[in-house]
């Protein structure tokens, strides 16, 4: 008998069978936020409105990003064939590294896999590599970058949530002589509310250290060409490392940091999740670059999403339904209690054909479950008032609190 | 003064250029093994035939593989929009999860981002999951394994490469009634050598262990439909998971697990790095799908393979160029100086347009430098024979030594 998977037998039989399925979207493109919806085998497909995209631009079905993903297919083929440093740096990943540098106004950008294993990877090295670093961490700093500076090694300070002062209080009183990060988030994915950037910056400069700002949920709709919350206050050049994402804003997939040419090229020469895996495939470059092009120079998309998200907030208070920040595009509904949010879930799905993923532990705390409601450039506002008396609907039925 | 930036300025000073730069490649859908090759801003394109590439196969620019992507990205768009779990899952990924599970024999399998993450994300959870877990971890194990086991947390004994009587001295030492996981690839991708796959199943057995199988330089190259060493063996079912790559034999992007349900189950649950990460672009799973598929019916490819392999192995007996295994594709020429493994692959760039990458430190150990040959299934026997001959004369001008 084989314990080990005996075991795993028995622990997953008390698991819950929602952890196990995923609705199965076909987002179409040319229709997005339109999309076809499938789960387990039986249900036949049905048409559904998706607002749980992170695509919030609408840029994975934009004609030059569709354009230039099929003409590096046809021009390069399929997948990269190789890591980085062995046969898989194509013209596209070069291009585009380039022009993240320059959108971020630093000496040189770096690609990843994904947004996961460009914090893991970059994270490990800037936190690991010199000796006696101690990081600073907001509390509610994503996955990818807790799972980065654990595997760094690197002594860590968690800060409340936003608040500058536990910051300063904790950065002053560590050594002057050790190296220090501060690691933060713009707009903080599940809660959509923003750092105060400025006040952060000055504490990093007041006691020398770096900054690795996260800006995945901010690149592409904020700033002046899209290039994010900290440029949009015009002090994306206090921050030493950016790092964004190419699957949300930017509709396509991978991740990358920003940054000084000394940090970058030991994130480039020590990062394992860098070093150790297949590049990117061309056309997936191809396509990122374009969608990057294209919203530097367009701003119709960041204008509806800004317009969606200020009259989703606007329906939200006149119905008194309770959202945790008006700071940004993420609209997250509070319900806070586990059944009532996948119950809410399930009733949007099935009634009004609308998509929205309900947020419970782990990745929200017990008692703070949401839907993390994203509205895209995509939708009409007539798309945002329809959604909105649904969801007013369903607050009712499910008695779920209320502004008071 | 900012000390972090500072500090790795410094460090980064005395960092030889060679490992900041990668030479840039434009594989030709179509005409691989053929390429256009660029380094550095003032070369201008050469042309040149690639021989470290991953695309063992040439999958990557199969015509049923490049129109089932583009037919994707008409379809779905460019990226998936979210995590598997919110908004993400997309038709193909379900299809090809199936197919997977049915390739392998097994209950269930999983996609993840890339190999990297597949290792990483699985073995966290299988290694890591269970409390008094112990693992038995191959010597030559791949980087992302090494990543997996260590963020596991579990208890690790590492046998001596493909040394069964060590494994076996070490599992018998531990006691009975702890979980255990024997964690092992089936080709090694640095030396080429095979693992003695049906003793470490007998071992496995002996002591109620898991097996997890490494097969990402062997799926779609190796045994019925592909399938890898352990089908070919005919012993595929006695291996608990198997892990495999589309990045290399399938020509795509991405990694996957197929095991049992439980098992797959416990890591979409728990892992990571496949929860908290964009899920592949459609394109690019359907892309995969069509390369599985295609090579489940299709012996040509391998055919060709396996002949320039053992045409490479005549070539190199003949003219006296060790290597270190006859046993697979992945044909590794000794070199054993880092110096001169640097020059010799530079040597063949600019005399005869091959690309090999030389494989140095900390890739393999230092005196151990290899050029990393991979002849593929596009290169013709006149290819092979030329490819033979090149080497042979950098060979004798560098003075690298032959075998006795």
């Amino acid at each position: 008998m084989n314990q080990h998977v005996e075991l795993f037998r028995q622990e997953m039989e008390g698991f819950a069978p929602h952890q196990r399925q995923f609705l199965e979207i076909g987002r179409r493109a040319g229709r997005f936020p339109s999309a076809v919806a499938r789960q387990g085998s039986e249900r036949t497909d049905a048409e559904i409105s998706v607002w749980c995209s992170n695509d919030y631009l609408g840029m994975g079905q934009h004609p030059s990003v569709l354009s230039a993903m099929k003409e590096a297919i046809d021009t390069y083929g399929a997948g990269s064939g190789g890591s980085r440093n062995i046969g898989g740096t194509n013209h596209n990943h070069v291009l585009l590294e380039k022009e993240l540098a320059a959108f971020h106004g630093k000496e040189a950008g770096l690609l990843f896999s994904s947004g996961y294993t460009a914090n893991d990877g970059a994270l490990s090295v800037l936190a690991g590599r010199l000796p006696g670093t101690i990081v600073y961490s907001d509390a509610l700093n994503h996955a990818s970058i807790i799972d980065g500076l654990r595997h760094s090694g690197a002594q860590k300070r968690i800060f409340r949530h936003n608040d500058t002062a536990h910051l300063q209080e904790l950065i002053a009183a560590d050594p002057a002589d050790r190296p220090k990060l501060i690691v933060l988030e713009s707009v903080y994915s599940m809660s959509g509310d923003v750092a105060p950037l400025a006040e952060i910056a000055d504490i990093a400069e007041r006691y020398g250290a770096s900054t690795f700002l996260d800006e995945v949920h901010a690149v592409g709709m904020y700033g002046p060409e899209g290039a994010g919350i900290a440029a949009r206050e015009g002090i994306a050049d206090r921050f030493t490392v950016i790092m964004g994402t190419l699957a949300k804003g930017f509709g396509t997939a991978g991740g990358y940091i920003a940054g000084p040419a000394a940090l970058v090229d030991a994130v480039r020469a020590f990062s394992r999740s860098f070093i150790f895996t297949t590049s990117l495939p061309p056309a997936t470059a191809a396509g990122a670059l374009a969608a990057v092009r294209h919203l530097r120079s367009s701003e119709v998309e960041r204008e509806r999403l800004g317009a969606n998200a200020r009259l989703l907030h606007r329906l939200f208070d006149e119905r008194g339904i309770p959202y945790i920040s008006p700071m940004s595009h993420i609209v997250s509904a509070f319900v806070g209690d586990d059944a009532r949010c996948r119950e809410a879930s399930a009733l949007l799905l099935e009634r009004h054909g609308i998509y929205v993923q309900a947020i419970n532990a782990p990745s929200v705390r017990e008692g703070e479950e949401i839907l993390r409601i994203a509205p895209s450039a995509t939708h009409t506002s007539q798309d945002v008032e329809k959604f909105a008396d649904a969801l007013d609907g369903i607050w009712q039925e499910l008695d779920i609190p209320r502004t008071s």
